[in-house]
């Protein structure tokens, strides 16, 4: 744990970090939220989590309680504070203390820093196993505190001996729970999904940077794409890009793009 | 405000009743709830919302941390401590403080007071106005604190001065987002919903009440039933039996049916 957390306009110690009853992530579900790394103390892709944090919040009819450059500041202090490099910080917007437990209210704002692992040894070289499963998260190009599937889906993930879960639906692939989607097919061009998708930031600079080495494509992606594909991968902040070994019943014998463009995702990291 | 909240294994002060920011609702809207009224300082069907809170609990993977006779004893006491006749009574359960921020933890549970308004005579008398909307609630069969949907949609439920949301899918209706949709057809048959929605406390009262008066009949319900619809109703906890005049642009110019309904319900609750 770390010592200190930002609650609205204070910094408190984390054990007191609390909430009331009535705010309505505890009431109704209603939230939004984003997290990014830190490199040592450095925050990695700052400017594009904070876009898509005021992106999410003013979509959300969320008003922040503080401007982007107090947050830079609350931030800068958090960091200082806490002194933990290589661990992660999450900004978290609710739906505020509603006294009717349904009207939206004055927004709680949470800063809090978070240890994560990063996937071990053996799932960069074996790869992770998917399992299929269909459903279309509600309000998904919005990063909401709704992961109520995601969660209620772990069960049958660890039954069946799964690392994640692909959600599809009618034939057309979106999304890990917590991570974006990509596949290579067999002549080495790399697809994911442009619709209905959380854009990760770090799908979007892996876009960016595989585009100067590969065939790049956004469209629909389907689960006969799956089928037919030479490599799959999955990308997020705290997965970086992690080759995927199997999805259900179809295995992908390789994983070699997928290591490229690891290394060259590496490679950028150290370069910020 | 009522004075006293049960939380977990105590009785505290409501301004008291706090939640720490790694509870699983907070981090990702996880948890379920129920609510019931008290007629005077009584319960109305307790036995009926405890089996919901228990099924919803186990659905969700999610243990009580007391048992059904507990529940029943902290309620009474919640009741004689508050004194607040009249007014509703939450049970919550989250998915508890997550070190990992997405793991099932011990739940956290809360039983608080609420205060609740009844319908307007006005709204009895003229019936409330509705929207339709295209959406299907996620594990719609459970009361999970899932109104992200809900909640995202009030804006456009006040720019069309409507009172309340119909979600539809495919043509076929389901529920409004904390009632649950009848119709009269111009046969005077009771319609509602049979799959896909939250099978709440006043259907299944109003269901076998109605049954001793008029055909009832639980199926599919489509787009094309309500505009062929004699008359329109929601009920809920809270709403009981609330005629609808308006769907888009469907008017209803009856609902005497529904007014009848209403009455046997008030005496049904009064013989409670």
């Amino acid at each position: 744990m770390a010592k200190w957390v930002f609650l609205n306009d204070a910094f408190v110690e984390e054990e007191k970090a609390s909430l009331h009853f009535r705010d309505l992530s505890f009431q109704r579900g209603y939230g939004i939220f984003d997290f990014f790394r830190l490199i040592g103390n450095a925050p990695l892709f700052l400017e594009d989590h904070l876009d898509r944090f005021f992106s999410s919040a003013e979509k959300m009819h969320l008003e922040p309680p503080v401007d982007r450059a107090d947050f830079k500041t609350i931030i800068s202090q958090l960091i200082q504070k806490n002194d933990l490099p290589g661990t992660g910080i999450r900004l978290s917007l609710t739906g505020g203390y509603s006294e009717d437990g349904f009207t939206l209210a004055r927004p709680n704002l949470v800063i809090s820093q978070h240890y994560f692992t990063l996937p071990t040894k053996e799932q960069l070289q074996t790869g992770i196993k998917l399992i299929s499963h269909p459903y279309q998260r509600q309000l998904s190009q919005i990063k909401t505190i709704d992961y109520l599937m995601a969660i209620w889906l772990q069960p049958l993930r660890i039954k069946h001996n799964a690392d994640d879960i692909l959600y599809h639906q009618n034939g057309v692939v979106s999304e890990c729970p917590r991570s974006n989607f990509f596949l290579v097919t067999t002549d080495e061009k790399i697809i994911t999904p442009l619709d209905d998708v959380l854009k990760g930031i770090t799908r979007k600079k892996l876009l960016d940077m595989a585009g100067r080495h590969y065939p790049v494509e956004q469209r629909a992606v389907t689960m006969d794409d799956v089928k037919a594909a030479r490599e799959a991968f999955i990308t997020s902040t705290t997965k970086q890009i992690l080759p995927v070994r199997q999805i259900d019943q179809v295995q992908f014998g390789k994983h070699d793009i997928a290591d490229h463009l690891q290394q060259l995702f590496t490679a950028f990291i150290k370069a910020q």
